[in-house]
């Protein structure tokens, strides 16, 4: 049988430009019989108040890549993220203890590739894909991506409690709400909620054993100077195509003097994540994947 | 007979996050026979370096606000933008004086909203709108908006000199580059060059004496709670619409609620730069505009 839940989070604006999220929780906060189920509790927060009132990503380094064990452990790293890293993980944590303050973690992004209703997974928790899996049922349009990640340990706001996840919605600028996105996401969420409170009550007793999801197999950089920049683009054929299947040959990118970069590999994988304004600075261009489908 | 110019500049990076600017110029001053015509001089030049490093608006006010005869002659404002207005306009200008160093002035822009190919002006001088004209001609697809502004006297980079005018394309993200929009610009440019080129050369006689506009009536800011908070998202029928027509009962904007705020007024008037995201902090969701045919 599934494990219960006591206490669930909902986070946003750990990304302050990112203003579903910041939004969402405006919204419950304003009304919190929203996100309020029987038999457990729902914490709403702002991961990052300061971020969010500057409308940037972060003021000194990427939040959701501070939570690895070693960084939260490290009394030396006083950045403002590292900073908060640890308030949030004591209030949501403790990371790695065997009882922690909160048994799942939905943290809400946006993003500026065409994304969709994307959900990303970062863990093998038992529960975590249980759900994924619900909400792709209840809405099909969700894809799944498993993340292996640019950090050596898992290092998202979600990775403080054993389950959860980071729903990433798209496209949408930084700084810029939008209206579908924002209701599609809340969907999402009283999805997400009455799926918990029928496993409490044990009204709901389906076990899924299988989901497909885009795999993690590696981050590709824009063709680049010595200098660092930019001199090639994300080919039109490939701009807000995410999901995309890529075969040798495809158009990739073109440079700044519309000469075609192809895809220069036999195995077929997929584009995701393609052209995301955060991801210029840490230097890739597109996430590539492999679609499978994996037992859970 | 139209006036010849000697000197032009072309600017981006304005504000260092609208890349398609940014990287143009990069493009030019790897390769300045690219923008190099007989007849006159082509200066290229970034505006906000520092903002660029940071791909940020601006450090700590909006440049492309910041070039009003007031403001320039003003040696208490010493913010960065404000000292760096004073050197461009030393440069280009200066604004006002009969010999400027700079005849026309085209800056570089993108937007979030999705407003194609615009040409935003906000002067009556004769030469602009007949580039402008011409251009609409070459590339039938560009849109012009007259822009009467959110400051008292004009404040935008090209004020510097008689003629000029923004480019602004989108819908593109802040931070992001995008293939389709940027060669776009770049085909703008070149033809620009051409006919001054052709003007210069007296191989180009044609007058242009009408053009069509839209025309500025005023700023509509979303709907907002005490604290300054949004309440209300621009309503999907209206999202990545610009240039729609808005008639009484037309939905405007949804409340996070899901409620509907429609257009209440008789006047038709036009949607444009709908949900931009630098605009949410100056307090606009939309301008509104009137379309019309101007004599030039």
């Amino acid at each position: 049988m599934t494990k219960k839940i006591k206490r669930l989070a909902i986070t946003g604006g750990t990304h302050g430009n990112e203003l579903t999220g910041v939004y969402l929780i405006n919204k419950f906060k304003n009304d919190p019989n929203l996100v309020k189920r029987e038999g457990f509790e729902t914490i709403i927060m702002h991961n990052n108040l300061k971020a969010i009132k500057k409308c940037t990503r972060y003021i000194d380094k990427d939040l959701n890549r501070t939570f690895t064990i070693e960084g939260l452990n490290d009394p030396n790293r006083s950045s403002y993220e590292d900073v908060l890293a640890k308030v949030i993980n004591a209030k949501l944590g403790p990371k790695g203890a065997k009882d922690r303050n909160c048994d799942f973690i939905v943290d809400l992004h946006s993003t500026t590739s065409n994304m969709g209703l994307s959900i990303v997974i970062d863990n093998d928790s038992k529960l975590t894909w249980q759900v994924a899996a619900y909400l792709k049922e209840m809405e099909p349009r969700v894809n799944i991506f498993r993340w292996l990640g640019d950090t050596e340990d898992a290092s998202f706001v979600n990775s403080i409690s054993e389950d959860g996840f980071a729903i990433e919605v798209g496209a949408i600028p930084q700084g810029v709400l939008r209206a579908d996105l924002f209701f599609d996401t809340e969907k999402l969420l009283h999805y997400m909620l009455d799926y918990f409170e029928k496993l409490n009550n044990e009204k709901f007793k389906k076990i899924y054993t299988s989901i497909e999801i885009y795999d993690h197999i590696e981050l590709l950089d824009y063709p680049r100077d010595k200098n660092g920049d930019i001199t090639a683009m994300v080919h039109p054929n490939l701009q807000d195509n995410d999901y995309t299947k890529l075969s040798n040959g495809d158009p990739l990118f073109i440079t700044l003097d519309g000469e075609v970069i192809k895809y220069d590999r036999s195995e077929e994988l997929y584009a995701l994540f393609i052209n995301e304004a955060a991801y210029y600075e840490k230097g890739f261009a597109m996430c590539l994947a492999e679609k499978k489908v994996i037992p859970i």
